[in-house]
């Protein structure tokens, strides 16, 4: 019995089972491997860390994309930073849009994803409003005059090794982009195992945004299950919504989903104790915190 | 490098670390182990399945106590039926309780614990409102006329191999004892790799209380982490609680907390929508669900 394991990290980690490994490829980029798993069917791998899986890619996507597209009023032109699987194009394609571009700088990902993992684009690459380039979306941020209502960075880890690549020009470069009405969610890792990477995550987006908003969700495959978003906005504060407004949106959309509700979407936003307390965030009351239930030490 | 993993359970598992085993007992009842793991310092592990662990302990025990002691109007008797390692009836001796009734069958998990995890029960068990049984509690149950505002179910799984012992019997005898205005919280297994257990625990507790309502948190140390427990009332819905009243009586306990929070009480029922649609509850308008992420199929 084969089975893929990401490396232990603060003497933690989890296993899934492999019947098959369907492409094990080098790209200029990094490592890009597709597993057959047990537990959540095909698996994109890259650089050993997992990204997605056919049978949970619904959470990340769905807690990506719906919270900050329903908690934007109208939003029309997104910008997706990475994703080459497509599952976040699919899910913005549900909305009324008009523009969902797409800047993945690994086209082997999107080659690679649309041919052995099909149901997670679904189809989306097709739309007449989809706009999938193949290249770097820091630099298209830098040089573009556009505007954007939304901005999503599905990238790996933009909280590890891409931190420099994420960093404070970038950020500026956002802010400008959204135009002072828009709002980004980057993904920002695991409460559990990467609690530094986030707080420094949360502390970059403070320099350039006011509002700056951490919700959590629980993916199967990712280390530690339980993951961070980072939502960032000069006007929106996206765990504020209108549950009604955000159920009438997102039924008129007629898109099923395996995780997002809007009850779950302002149930995200209410952090685990220790989590807030880390992020200094505002304690309204509540008890004083104990410390995070994985410690900070590395690995022995 | 030692490590501790339970079985795989459709494909998929975590490990933990291992620096040590502190005890390995075959006490009459179970397999007794207490490990110094790497993540989460000492954990017990009864028949291999990892129970409780220093450093994550309060995720469990303070979701499984101060859910239904703040849902609670008057908490002032309560049963816990396990509970060997002690770390509920701390949390429940923070509390203005009269009675804190713990009935445990294995007396040599009380001794381990207190010897071994001493960090769990924090000298609970010298409070003089604490009253630990070393007996069935199932008989407990059925044998007395003693009335009990919160009941806690506290065991090893009474969805898995335990589910006779925790039969209609059980609950029928629990009913009589909550009096019509009390009610009980059962640990109910993860959503993710036990959810048909999940599902026939839910559907038992139906046929005896009106009011059957489950919640999620992530206990770092379980199969999955994303982790149920099902509370069950003719009287109190414990979704609904007064936040502000909430936080006032959990500042007047002054007890740390490391994961609950009223803000997080509230959020716990919000259920992902494929677990909503599991549980056959009300869909409020929302939208239709994708199977869960792990598929309820044998390990192969």
């Amino acid at each position: 019995m084969r089975e893929f394991a990401e490396p232990f990290r603060h003497g933690w980690r989890q296993a899934v089972e492999v019947r098959a490994t369907l492409v094990d490829f080098q790209s200029p980029f990094q490592r890009i491997q597709v597993l057959d798993t047990v537990p959540f069917g095909r698996m994109l791998v890259l650089d050993d860390a997992a990204q997605t899986a056919e049978a949970e890619e619904y959470v990340y996507h769905e807690m990506l994309v719906h919270v900050p597209l329903l908690a934007h009023p109208d939003p029309r032109r997104v910008l997706i930073i990475g994703g080459g699987d497509g599952g976040a194009l699919r899910r913005v394609l549900a909305h009324p849009v008009t523009l969902a571009r797409q800047v993945e700088i690994d086209g082997d990902v999107v080659r690679l994803s649309r041919e052995l993992l099909p149901s997670i684009s679904a189809g989306a690459y097709d739309d007449p409003r989809a706009d999938a380039v193949i290249g770097d979306g820091v630099a298209h941020l830098r040089d573009t005059a556009e505007r954007y209502d939304v901005l999503l960075i599905d990238s790996t880890d933009p909280v590890g090794p891409a931190v420099e690549l994420f960093g404070d020009a970038f950020y500026r470069d956002a802010r400008r982009a959204l135009g002072g009405t828009g709002l980004l969610v980057t993904q920002s890792g695991s409460p559990l195992v990467m609690l530094d990477e986030l707080k420094a995550a949360r502390a970059l987006l403070a320099r350039h945004f006011p509002i700056v908003r951490t919700y959590v969700c629980s993916i199967p495959a990712y280390p530690g299950v339980l993951w961070s978003f980072t939502a960032a906005s000069e006007a929106i504060d996206p765990a504020r919504i209108d549950l009604a407004a955000a159920r009438s949106r997102l039924r008129a959309l007629g898109a099923p989903t395996g995780y997002y509700t809007p009850a779950v979407h302002a149930a995200a936003f209410a952090l685990p104790n220790f989590l807030r307390a880390a992020l200094e965030m505002d304690d309204d009351g509540d008890p004083a915190p104990l410390p995070p239930p994985v410690p900070g030490q590395p690995p022995r």
